[in-house]
């Protein structure tokens, strides 16, 4: 045994008022608390107050996601100028909410990054704001936009991200295009990436290999699959203002995996 | 000699209107030419239209420049929960202008990662709103701000980060702060990282490690050092609106290092 050591490490950086259901741990042993999703919204809606608007927060949840993202598709190896033939394809589901438009985002982002991706996103007659707004830019990548399932490809994609749900409408799911579009998810046997999926009482409709959450997690179901946790660029002191003692988990990255504690 | 080869790979992707004096390659040998001032200027408005704000660009050059930094300041090895008690220290030169708001959205990624971030911002009656509302943001962190050259540290930093040059008002280099902050960068003997420098005639009043530009590069002098190139989620039809036919340098990288060809 070593007797010459440092500082101890003190593993238990963050504290949260009520400890929700779940804790996790990053590689290093850093322990995230989960919270609830009301805290979640108090968080973010703090951080907003200060000018870290749902603008900035799209943009950076989607260069972040498509990261991500870019490296589940392979990263270096896949993504070189003698590869340019074999552009991966990505299948983005997105609702007409906020988790729909940070879908649409990250969709940008990674068609930029010569990656072929085909939006589903359903007809409405009249769209959020941040929805428009982020279509508006993902359009003119030249990436693809679809409103029926029947234009979605009837063979495997490379990936499949899920941005149907909501964290407060639990009525979407009842929706003839959720359960199209949940149907078609599961049927193209494509794993699934979920973005800020929500606590889900009955279960998710798809199965996510990899979830990402926002700045703490959730408590997530079992079929969140793995998972990752996504810096959103929130500083301290606004944490402290909703009564979460901080220090970042994330080292000298954006995105990091979780496991349970 | 292998025959069975796929298709040649362009190199030349990006072909722009006006081909400035500078040509850079990537890597893996994509030709990536540099661009007038006039005409970037021009490819950052059209993209605004299209609702890639100001606000939206901040946060985003904000996250890759810190990422660049991070990895600059030692990466993984330093960002350990080990070394908490060995935080870097990174001296952060703004002037009043956009290109100092970029520098403060840096710090702020830069500060919640657990850099000590010390932010020189000279003291004026009224700033720019960009650089307001990236200040009231980084003020949450806990990071230091200091408006006198007194006030920053006598010792080496780890790294510093000039945002002290605007594109357009050359005269700021005659201001008595301006002629004070760069006098001590140039004693510090930290190595610098300059964000998006302009074209300098005159010369850098700084002398550059390492240089970051965004979006495409402008043709910059021996002393912004070496060139990196930074993503900041433009789509590829805005490049053309501009007259610029582009197609992304970047594989799955947001910042990459660029060579004179």
């Amino acid at each position: 045994e070593n007797i010459l050591e440092g500082k101890p490490v003190v593993y238990r950086q963050i504290v949260v008022p009520q400890p929700g259901p779940k804790e996790y741990c990053t590689d290093s042993g850093l322990v995230v608390p989960s919270i609830s999703y009301e805290l979640h919204k108090r968080l973010l809606s703090a951080a907003e107050r200060y000018g870290l608007t749902l603008e900035r927060r799209l943009e950076m949840t989607g260069v972040c996601a498509s990261q991500m993202t870019l490296t589940l598709l392979g990263g270096p190896n896949r993504f070189t100028p003698k590869n340019l033939h074999q552009r991966p394809t990505v299948a983005l589901l997105c609702g007409p909410h906020v988790q729909g438009a940070q879908g649409i985002s990250c969709g940008r982002h990674l068609a930029n990054h010569e990656v072929e991706v085909i939006l589903f996103l359903p007809n409405f007659v009249k769209l959020l704001d941040s929805v428009t707004s982020e279509l508006t830019l993902f359009i003119k990548t030249g990436g693809k936009q679809v409103s029926s399932i029947k234009d979605l490809p009837d063979t495997p994609v490379d990936l499949i991200i899920n941005c149907l749900d909501c964290h407060e409408n639990t009525f979407l799911m009842d929706q003839p295009w959720y359960r199209a579009a949940a149907e078609w998810a599961n049927q193209n046997r494509a794993p699934v990436l979920s973005l800020d999926p929500p606590v889900s009482g009955q279960g998710h409709a798809v199965e996510a290999k990899w979830s990402l959450s926002l700045c703490l997690p959730l408590p997530l179901a079992e079929g969140a699959g793995r998972v990752y946790l996504c810096d959103i660029g929130i500083p301290r002191q606004v944490f402290q203002e909703v009564g979460i003692k901080y220090h970042s988990p994330f080292g000298c990255k954006f995105v990091i995996p979780l496991h349970s504690a």
